[in-house]
């Protein structure tokens, strides 16, 4: 079962991820259907077209309708839903989420799920420093990487479904990798910035600096804006990952700083040519 | 004096700022000479009408014609070309600079220099991941910071005349700090972005990262294509408060990882609102 333009598209949690799917499979022409708890997205997205339906309770009619359900919701809130609602969903439906963290999830909702029903998940590699439905924008998708996670229970026919949805919406990469693969890369790429961001802003109460800064520190910090509630339990739920990149992080600056203690114009060089080096295969890409 | 169309201006190393200043002055009219010991940085200016006149050596007429002086060296080579050729400077003159470190330079070149000139220092805070005169462009000083770093040596109207001067390359802040509250300011902003930019990319020798990656390492590392010849230089001349910044970030991301060490998600959620709440005030003025 592939991409059918008269399916029905469920989208469980309405934020800034799932609106932004919604808006991408509305334009193509899918029924989108959205269930949140908070009213006013709900209201938002059907008064703009980004929905054709959408419930603030979890309405069974709703659920039975849906060929597709795409989790948007908070990583702790998704096993439970799973195990509450499954009853109602249609028989040998596909369901996949946005979730920036896979290991906790993935084996945890496969292991519950019924038979007949098969959860393939999946991380989109874009973000803004905004939340909301009200800032969801498909655009963001494009130059982007969604990164597919199966485990040995999928289908290959599912993971190319899955990868046929960060098609559609518009990814410019679509990767494979598995659950642990994918956790340690983010706890890499996107945790260990977010750390780095946090820290550095949280270093210094000057609040003139805005007016003496470049480019860089802007850069460095623009993650600084974050949505509290949400990272801080993406990290705890990688923990273990997180960690291992943040010592090898502070590792890295060690080396760096006895350089710089020492004098070591070479060492210091010899660093700044590697990070040049493998910073240019970015971009290229972009 | 102060900024008469029709003066002299001596740009000293034609590089990325040292073009983009002679681009911006140009464009108002100023007659724009230029000397650096690279071939094709002269004769690339003189064909695109960067400047006027240029010259590979130091020619003791282009000199004694210069009305102002900036520039756009090493910072180990500007007290040495000083010295060497300030018996060519017309008398009166005012000389100013780029560098992007001040207490190294700043006492050195005034206490070297004729009675009868003046040195104001700035640092025009805008920069590229490129260099050169081939890459120059005085479009990067919009939205930027430009900061003079004066002495009790000084006069105001010097002072006053060099934030003309950034005000005529159209930079959007001009601000005046000590050399010692710059070079401050800098470890932090600038040089302690770097340092992270370079240990973030160096932490990994994995080439897929491209494929995997969100926008939040691509910003963290951008600058982790760094030229190593400057930076190393600026890094040294300033080690003493580069140093401390390391330090005063390194025991941030310390109380970050304890916090993550032991599920403490409310003291993660608080640095996460600190940083969200100063980062705020950087959002307002871009």
């Amino acid at each position: 079962m592939g991409w059918i333009v008269n399916q029905n598209i469920l989208i469980v949690g309405l934020g800034l991820m799932g609106g932004s799917y919604a808006k991408g499979l509305k334009h193509i022409g899918y029924h989108m259907m959205a269930i949140d708890t908070d009213p006013a997205a709900i209201s938002y997205a059907l008064e703009n077209g980004i929905i054709d339906e959408g419930r603030t309770d979890v309405d069974p009619q709703m659920v039975r309708k849906a060929d597709v359900i795409i989790f948007g919701l908070y990583p702790h809130l998704i096993a439970d839903w799973v195990r509450d609602y499954q009853t109602y969903f249609k028989y040998g439906i596909r369901i996949t989420d946005v979730t920036g963290v896979k290991r906790c999830i993935v084996y945890e909702v496969q292991d519950l799920l019924r038979e007949d029903v098969e959860f393939i998940p999946a991380h989109p590699m874009a973000g803004r420093e905004v939340y909301g439905v009200q800032n969801s924008d498909e655009k963001m998708f494009h130059n982007a990487n969604y990164i597919v996670t199966p485990t040995a229970k999928n289908t290959p026919e599912a993971i190319d479904w899955c990868k046929d949805l960060g098609r559609l919406l518009g990814f410019s990469n679509v990767a494979v990798l598995t659950p642990e693969e994918h956790d340690e890369m983010i706890g890499f790429v996107s945790q260990l910035t977010h750390v780095i961001a946090v820290a550095l802003m949280d270093c210094s109460d000057n609040t003139h600096l805005v007016d003496y800064t470049g480019d860089s520190f802007r850069d460095l910090t623009r993650i600084a804006n974050i949505n509290e509630r949400m990272w801080s339990e993406l990290f705890l739920v990688n923990k273990d990952a997180l960690l291992e990149q943040m010592d090898t992080f502070m590792a890295e600056m060690d080396v760096l700083r006895d350089m710089l203690r020492k004098d070591d114009k070479q060492g210091l060089c010899e660093k700044m040519k590697l990070s040049t080096a493998r910073r240019a295969l970015f971009n290229k890409r972009k």
